[in-house]
């Protein structure tokens, strides 16, 4: 037998990757601690020393979304897994589920919702608005639904959604609560069980500041509850709530094999833990206010006005921009990039074309920063206005 | 609010990675150029350079694979992230699939495609035995499969599971064809195009030398036209073969955002790639083969035998060999480990307590390494006689 399709002649390239400032929504620059231990040698997925770093996340994770969930692990898909793994877990065909839809996460959890065989019913705010519990517990009275979803942090608007209130609602209404913090985990209060949350997931690469990967997770025993007592197996292996749980010792039995994890990504995300767990989450979330005020006050110095007219429904962690009528914000995105390695980002789903959006999380979530993305900005925008034709 | 829990004093301490000899069936030692790219800085997913990491994966797949596969791609997911990707983009609720089960990956295929709502009807050998064309044919008549499961490398039990001929009948009878290669790809041939697989997948952490966490796989234009043709949705939005296509610019089309991948484990298979086709295939192959055999020589030399009798179905990246039954393997494993940080595994699944399995892929597949296993084991193998009382 022969080789009949020949090798491609761009591996032999060395491989490029520049240095940039990350400061879109996500993932950020990882820190110098975080890039050295991704580098560490392989370890097997059952090694004693591998488990005692999946022992130290977990410690850090029921930290970080201050709960005393056992069942508190890293689930090794980027963040939107912690949304499947939350929906194929709980959802059995047929089930009406309520997603609350204001950005692009409300609108996703719906598709996967529907695809595991949901019921969908949709509680519904324009872009940049937020949800009252009021507005919740009428919902729930009509549609029963088995579980109720909410993102914390929408991303795609720059919205920040209070969560205190709803989880008593959800609980009275025999209803599990599942929360996105995806991009809101470590820079502002999470408070996991007081707030009686069911199911809380985020993502490894945004404050946490660790490379996209893992999706931190974690289950109330209501949640396991619903999980043990399904008619139907749970519908994705991969996810299967009952064996990730073993494979992370949250059970109190022996650890049997499920998937291979990534040590490697274990390696940058409990360095990046270990980092927050340094600062302090009061301290980490009063850094990120203190850099999202300093952000705000600049973009009003340039003239240019917050997406979310609330400031109490301002997300520290990404900031969004109305983009002026007369730019097109496309070319200051690709000035900013192709002059300084700086990244600005535009809108996503409901707010495409409408806003830019600029991210201050874990690592980046500095002064400097801040006014470095300023001035960057500044001038990405002088210049899309007077060279429109060279971009 | 208050913090109400504490921060865990593990993550205080520095994380702890010990170097070792990974000789077990998976992950293995990355090299140190692949390590080195484990640390380099973090791009974003849309990103130009990321996207073209991405293409030249692609490339490194497709040659690795021999296949023109337009849709070929590495998925965020372990190598079993494969097999759910697999199934879930082609079993629809009611279908029947007839799989292969020789060990443990046709068990774990046969569960999966369980929950994806499908009739599953098995094809059964012993574990250490392997299937003909003539078995699968009058399978594949009596049962008229959709789908048809077959495991090249069995790590299981160490099988080699020859591919002609299979992909032929599975054709003829409207039937796909589904490979998986996680152990076997790069040590052995796959001709993708040439056996007519439909959809072949693998992992990142064996042969390829990069960290676990990526699944390369390839679609057929027969495996898209029944994704296509589906009347229910695909069951698991993070799989969904034409959405991650779209991503990896499979299609000819703008690339839209799906999940945020981990551009460090994209760069760490982007250099296990780059290696691979530096050293050739056929090169690699003969490589594996010949440390195989230099291994085969040195187990009989100390006394033992090895599991697979038929040598023309040895799998050269896993060697089984029987457990002596005076001697406890786990004595055996705990004290190379303990001892040399070196990894000698026991059995799993249908050979677990039957059988030791020394791995030799990627960068570790090597004369020195298998003189260094050899050498560990016999010592080990002695002291686990003499001394069980103190392990």
């Amino acid at each position: 037998m022969d080789i009949t399709l020949k090798p491609p002649n761009s591996l032999s390239r060395p491989l490029f990757v520049p240095k940039k400032l990350l400061m879109g929504p996500g993932p950020t620059n990882s820190s110098p601690r975080v890039l050295k231990a991704m580098g560490l040698p392989i370890l097997g997925h059952m090694h004693e020393e591998c488990i005692n770093v999946m022992d130290e996340i977990k410690e850090g994770l029921q930290f970080v979304f201050q709960t005393k969930n056992p069942v508190t692990l890293a689930i090794s898909s980027s963040g939107h897994g912690g949304m499947e793994a939350a929906m194929c877990n709980l959802i059995e065909p047929g089930d009406t589920v309520l997603i609350a839809v204001n950005g692009i996460w409300g609108e996703r959890a719906s598709d996967i919702a529907h695809r595991y065989g949901a019921k969908v019913e949709i509680l519904k705010k324009s872009p940049g608005k937020t949800f009252t519990v009021d507005e919740l517990e009428k919902s729930i009275i009509k549609y029963k639904p088995i579980l109720f979803f909410l993102t914390q942090g929408e991303s795609s608007t720059g919205v920040y959604q209070a969560l205190d209130g709803f989880g008593e609602i959800c609980r009275r209404n025999n209803c599990l609560f599942v929360v996105d913090t995806v991009a809101s985990l470590g820079a502002v209060p999470v408070f996991t069980d007081l707030w009686k949350i069911d199911i809380v997931y985020s993502g490894s690469q945004k404050v946490l500041g660790a490379p996209p990967g893992l999706a931190p997770i974690s289950f109330s025993s209501q949640a396991l509850n619903k999980v043990y007592a399904r008619k139907s197996p749970i519908s994705v292996f991969y996810w299967d709530i009952t064996k990730l749980g073993n494979y992370w010792g949250c059970f109190g039995e022996a650890r049997m094999y499920h998937h291979t994890i990534s040590c490697s990504l274990l390696y940058g995300l409990r360095e990046g833990l270990a980092e927050l767990v340094e600062e302090g989450l009061p301290n980490s979330w009063k850094r990120h206010k203190d850099c999202a005020n300093r952000l705000y006050e600049g973009i009003n110095k340039i003239g240019l006005k917050l997406y979310v007219e609330n400031e109490n429904c301002r997300l520290p962690t990404v900031t969004t921009i109305r983009s002026p009528p007369e730019i097109n914000t496309k070319h200051v995105s690709k000035y900013a990039m192709e002059r300084y390695n700086v990244e600005i980002s535009g809108g996503l789903g409901p707010s495409a074309g409408l806003v830019m959006r600029i991210g201050l999380m874990g690592y980046n979530a500095n002064f400097s920063n801040v006014d470095t993305v300023l001035d960057v900005l500044q001038e990405a925008m002088e210049y899309a206005k007077h060279n429109k034709s060279k971009l």
